[in-house]
């Protein structure tokens, strides 16, 4: 009986894992370069968390879960995504007494949701994404931004697109909602069941909503940029400067909400409008949530963040057609000819891997001429060649691949030969 | 109000998660080293993947496994270990028919199991494991023993100890089995109900079971060794020979029988016996498995392979005392002061990362003094002092916190400064 890979998820096989190392990689080097250091949380908590940290209101929350109970009959969720778990560790953790503040984090891994697959849309996705907590300072929105900007770029990509929002604070939010309300409810008739419920919980999603968006009340809906009270206007210039000073683009996108209910001031996304996705393409979300530590129990502390997918970003690459430049092939492979050269051939395996080389051999028994395709198709550099003549003589034959050059090495020379030349 | 974390997870906190990424750094180089590629395969699968490929009887199918039901209805299961994804893998993406055989893969990631927590035990852990499908030559099996050893070796482990077994091929399975339930049947009365299952199901894993192991039926159990066809010894003997060639000590122990159901001929576990254990505790399990690949759908393909928690690994590590060389701190720091200063260290800062150099500010607008102790608790290489004067002039004050030097450095200069003397 064959097995099938569940709806919606995928094997990375390693053609492609390659690539995943080499970006993660470099998510890694980045972050040292910025000082955010990694944190690991697991790949459940408890559902109330994403209830309260993600919001309610979210489509992540009310329909996107893989929600289960334990034996015991708690209620886990496989992690939607990464903010609220990094949130609930600082504060059981106790982070926030750090000396060092802001603390910086940064994650990789797995998350979960569940959502009609479609062409680039998993169900099990991986993301990379940091989070700053314990600072307001408007620098430190630019210095989260810039880190995503460098991390794309030093993968290559060129054709981005940084697109930013003030969402304000909490005066400026109420204002607005309080605005957004007027606009809709004598219409909200007009709207999708999800939108009439967005009117109660957080009039802002209506904005996001796919159904409604042609909806003539949609484009005359009051800006959340009209009502910032000076202080968050002040806020947002500064994040624009600081942007100007580091010589980053942005454009100003006042449709710009995050579909998460704990975003406040600022707000960015980065898009990609590389020819090959045909359409622009959301590759990075992120944000401040002044509130959200406090919601998750912890004293009240500012935090920003972002969070970017790793499928996303490989298909921004590809839309580019960028190669990265992955090392491929393998250092040596050893063609034994014979029963004592195949045993000898196991321990000289080991003197070349011991000595920092790839190596390989055949374990089918196959003839020599296959043996010596099988090290083609491996992209070996070099072929060692024994024989029962070579194991008598103590010298082996070997063939640089490339050139065609061949040698006869001592044994015992055989692995810094080899070392020299690769 | 506060959130905690899952019963029996863990954060892994920065000052740990350094040492998780250096490990699996060594995993992945010696996997290099080794010609063994990544796969990286779902957190879940359909449940019936794991109660075929991991076997009904065991206790990780009957009491450990984390099942839900996807929104369709659909059973699936957090996978409890690796193998069996892996073959589901090899099977679907029909790797069977790759010319390169055999096919050598590995995988690092988290696994789960609902195990009553205790110390050193989490219900997620991280595995690291290879396999290797498409042949049955033993000097493959030597290879992933070695792949194993050299593994931990090379985090400077001294305290092991390997031990082997052979449970034979199919015809020595069976004759042992008879004589098995020959041996318990009389008297099964006296064992516990998971063992009289276990007389039907698979007998050999009564000699596994806990709470029996007192029973003066356990040492006089008729062992798989006698039982060994003469193929089954040769290959064992082929096996052994080879370890003593490539200098890995073993010993044999006629009771190791794993835990899974489908493996058969060598089965293997590295035990650490350093003192901080307090007992001697299994590391690393492995054997081979020729009969999965078939049971999964596929055609008949041996394979063998072996994983090891990332946990237990780090917990040796303590026990024997190590060290890792893992690189820490900071190679500069910026102290501004005043506005202006703190305005361009902002800048000051993207130039550094983008030399190379990992850097940092203040961004809680601290006074001179207290930024200069977080410098040193952040253990910055150099800390880069800017005030007005400074900028006026174009030249920052430059320390070298080791020797406590200072240079007056120009601005243009100081990527530069820093990058020859970190």
């Amino acid at each position: 009986m064959a097995f099938q890979i569940p709806r919606g998820t995928q094997d990375i096989l390693p053609s492609e894992a390659s690539r995943w190392q080499y970006v993660e990689k470099k998510a890694r080097e980045i972050c040292r370069l910025y000082r955010f250091q990694e944190i690991r949380t697991p790949i459940f908590e408890h559902t109330e968390l994403f209830q309260r940290g993600v919001g309610e209101s979210t489509d992540i929350v009310q329909k996107e879960m893989y929600t289960f109970s334990d034996r015991k009959g708690r209620s886990l969720t496989l992690r939607p995504e990464g903010t609220a778990a990094v949130v609930r560790a600082f504060v059981e953790k106790k982070m926030y007494a750090d000396p060092n503040q802001p603390v910086k984090l940064f994650y990789i891994g797995p998350m979960f949701r569940y959502e009609r697959p479609q062409s680039g849309r998993f169900r099990q996705f991986v993301q990379f994404g940091v989070e700053a907590l314990g600072s307001d300072d408007p620098a430190l929105d630019a210095e989260v931004i810039s880190l995503a900007m460098a991390f794309y770029q030093s993968l290559g990509l060129k054709k981005l697109k940084l697109a930013i929002n003030s969402l304000g604070d909490q005066e400026s939010r109420a204002a607005h909602r309080a605005a957004l309300v007027n606009h809709f409810k004598p219409r909200i008739g007009e709207f999708c069941s999800d939108c009439q419920k967005r009117l109660e919980q957080n009039p802002l999603r209506i904005l996001d909503c796919k159904q409604d968006r042609e909806h003539e009340l949609m484009k005359s809906a009051p800006s959340i940029i009209d009502f910032l009270n000076d202080e968050s206007k002040q806020y947002f210039d500064q994040v624009l400067k600081y942007l100007t000073e580091l010589g980053i683009e942005y454009e100003i996108d006042p449709n710009l909400v995050r579909g998460l209910d704990y975003y406040n001031h600022t707000a960015f996304e980065i898009m990609s409008n590389a020819e090959g996705f045909g359409a622009i393409t959301t590759l990075c979300g992120g944000g401040r949530y002044n509130g959200l530590v406090e919601e998750a129990g912890g004293p009240s502390t500012p935090g920003i963040g972002f969070a970017l997918s790793i499928e996303r970003l490989l298909a921004a690459i590809d839309a580019e057609n960028i190669a990265l430049p992955i090392e491929k092939g393998l250092d040596c492979y050893i063609v034994a000819l014979g029963d004592r050269a195949k045993e000898r051939s196991v321990s000289l395996l080991q003197e070349m891997r011991k000595a920092g080389i790839s190596a390989d051999k055949d374990y089918e028994n196959k003839k020599m001429k296959a043996q010596l395709k099988q090290a083609d198709r491996l992209q070996a550099k070099f072929v060692i060649i024994i024989g029962d003549e070579e194991l008598e003589k103590g010298v082996a034959n070997v063939k640089n691949m490339a050139t065609g050059e061949q040698d006869a090495v001592a044994f015992e020379r055989l692995a810094e030969y080899i070392k020299e030349r690769k």
